[in-house]
């Protein structure tokens, strides 16, 4: 049974805030056997505070042993089961540019490539040509015009940009052009649906007049589309939850992520002092807050242990400014772990932490993996913990009679 | 994958004795952070002694976050998935004053209410009509006949009383004639599917009547019917876990959901110290025991700490006489948590103990929520105690070669 169907019948409307404070990658692993994580090693006095009044446990992203990326990791944090609600990648791209996708927008990613004279790829990234010189080589191409779609083509990074097509009747199925391998032709975009039959059409049209806009260019003298997504169509906040729902984030992502599901994106903070100010200025005109720290992440991927040390500590800093304003429900997580010994994203559950006056405590002064593991919370799917922080804050109902 | 498929399989007969005594809304709150729960303040040497030899843990009723009803509550803990199984409003009704609904039956919630000379509703209750007033006018209704239709009138309490149509073809799905507004008409009942139409007409013949046997009266001259809903189809105990069980309630609700099952509704116990007593004439004759104590639920819905703490020993001292019968398997449970801070259900999870001479017995050595949240049984969905009770038991072979 799905969660939402069950949370808009028991939704209740009140006056209490919620605040989800997360950490990117928060969760990791220490350097050697018996050595402490990058949470454990932080001085944390704020989140111990919280610890002692809350209670604790580890959410595990998606399933156990599975690594998410941000999309099914914030899917999950915001109650969206992340296997049954997925971001297609040319969907996740141009959310992640801050290219806000309307219903019926299919988005693809594409790769400048440069094509040899019998028309065979010789090179599937242009020689990863650099972002200055490929910029302007997107931008030519918003003179492509079909009649009946609006186009849209943003440039990204080296040989990478988003095209997205609006128009009535565009399927999101169309198979990938690039053949993965050099000395072969490009294929043709082919329709995997009935309903992508016209996308795969204008997707062919588009590579036509993207081929002799392009040809002239030495190294990115054509491109490939992979990646064919219609906008996923996730309920809102308000229509599930009934929460007047505000984003406050730093990177276009996470502001894109938290559009799909009905967030209000709020402020320009570029900083959580400046996110800080954000949330106090809004505090009255909604009921719940997302706020996405990212820098718990950036330095697990790049395996500085040290530098994750201090960014958890700077997390620990902002806690005061949260508290301050009361909220009902305070729950801090990640979206998945990023432990600096994998330089990557992980599937180890993530250290949460939820504080509300009803919330159950649990005997922890401190938080941390290790404290986690016997937290109150147990371990949980990070899906269900948007019906904790509902029920927390008096906002849900009794199931059944 | 339904556990029922498999339990129908693996089910294996011995003559091993399983009790389940259910504290109805057994878990708590501390009244305030650091102290102590209703369950951790009541001094239980019983189930202390019962921890010592057996295993703890944290029962989730439906899903975290999730606060159930009784409905949902119990049939989680007789292992029926509480959001596959649904028991509609109806049906819980009938249910809970002790109706014995029969396949096919569809039962209806009404209310008496008062219209106008316009023929519109001026009061949705009747002016709250007392049980003495009210009583006689259901029962007035007795008198309506319907060809081909077996009809029966329960009073309930106040303007509250229940109907049931028995006869072939009769679908549960039809509409309130409740407006939920005055000045307004009663709405007609409206069949929400094709095999609900005959239950919709029978009910509009019935309101016909009605309106002419109560035209007289002064407050109570009409009814409005609500919460249409079938029986419930569950399979039986007896088919799912080959066990011939019974349950000792004192309420009817409790009864009433344990016959829905299957189960025996066995003795006329008006005390905890007659239950008993019920139990032990009984012991030869059944395979399973759903021992249901209302009063760890009432104190706290009455936000009554200290007379919960009362009841919970109240409990405790009944312990003795269960472990002299020698169970095989005995469980100290309750179908949610109803905290005397919230005085309401609540969606924690309920501490739950199990002891069996093959449980894997974990340290601890006294029973609450704290020392639940790092017992063996981890933190589980309710609907898989009864796999565990049957395990214990050596009732259930191996699941695959």
């Amino acid at each position: 049974m799905d969660m939402h169907s069950l949370t808009r019948d028991l939704k209740v409307k009140n006056k209490s805030k919620i605040v989800m404070l997360v950490g990117d990658g928060l969760g990791g692993l220490p350097l050697a056997p018996g050595g402490k994580t990058e949470l454990e090693t932080a001085l944390t006095p704020n989140l111990d505070a919280l610890a002692t009044r809350g209670v604790q446990g580890l959410s595990i992203p998606v399933k156990p042993g599975i690594a998410p990326g941000s999309g099914p990791g914030h899917l999950g944090l915001f109650g969206y089961d992340p296997l049954k609600y997925q971001i297609g990648r040319g969907a996740l791209e141009a959310t992640g540019i801050g290219f806000a996708m309307q219903p019926g927008d299919v988005a693809i990613r594409c790769n400048f490539c440069t094509l040899d004279s019998a028309g065979n790829i010789s090179d599937r990234r242009a020689g990863r040509i650099s972002s200055e010189e490929s910029a302007p080589l997107a931008i030519s191409l918003r003179q492509i015009s079909i009649p009946g779609i609006e186009i849209f083509v943003e440039p990204v990074k080296e040989h990478r940009f988003v095209v997205v097509f609006r128009g009535a009747g565009l399927g999101g199925r169309v198979r990938d052009t690039d053949p993965q391998a050099t000395g072969v032709p490009p294929l043709d975009p082919v329709a995997e649906d009935e309903v992508s039959q016209k996308t795969a059409d204008v997707a062919k049209e588009f590579l036509r007049q993207a081929r002799e806009i392009l040809k002239s260019e030495k190294k990115a003298n054509f491109h490939t589309m992979r990646g064919f997504a219609a906008r996923p169509d996730l309920p809102s906040y308000d229509d599930v939850y009934g929460l007047r729902a505000a984003a406050i984030a730093v990177y276009p992502m996470y502001k894109g992520l938290a559009s799909l599901v009905g967030m209000d994106v709020i402020g320009a903070a570029s900083t959580l002092t400046e996110q800080m100010d954000v949330l106090k200025n809004a505090w009255n005109d909604y009921d719940f807050f997302f706020i996405h720290f990212k820098y718990t992440d950036s330095t697990g991927e790049d395996g500085n242990f040290e530098e994750k040390v201090r960014r958890t500590e700077e997390l620990d800093a902002c806690i005061p400014a949260i508290t301050a304003l009361k909220p009902e429900v305070l729950i801090v997580t990640g979206d998945h772990s990023t432990p600096a010994y994998l330089k990557s994203h992980s599937w180890h559950p993530v250290p949460t932490l939820l504080v509300s006056d009803c919330c159950r405590p649990d005997p922890h002064t401190a938080f941390g993996e290790t404290t986690a593991i016997t937290g109150g919370l147990g371990q949980f799917e990070a899906q269900y913990l948007m019906l904790l922080a509902l029920s927390n804050a008096g906002r849900m109902g009794k199931y059944g009679a």
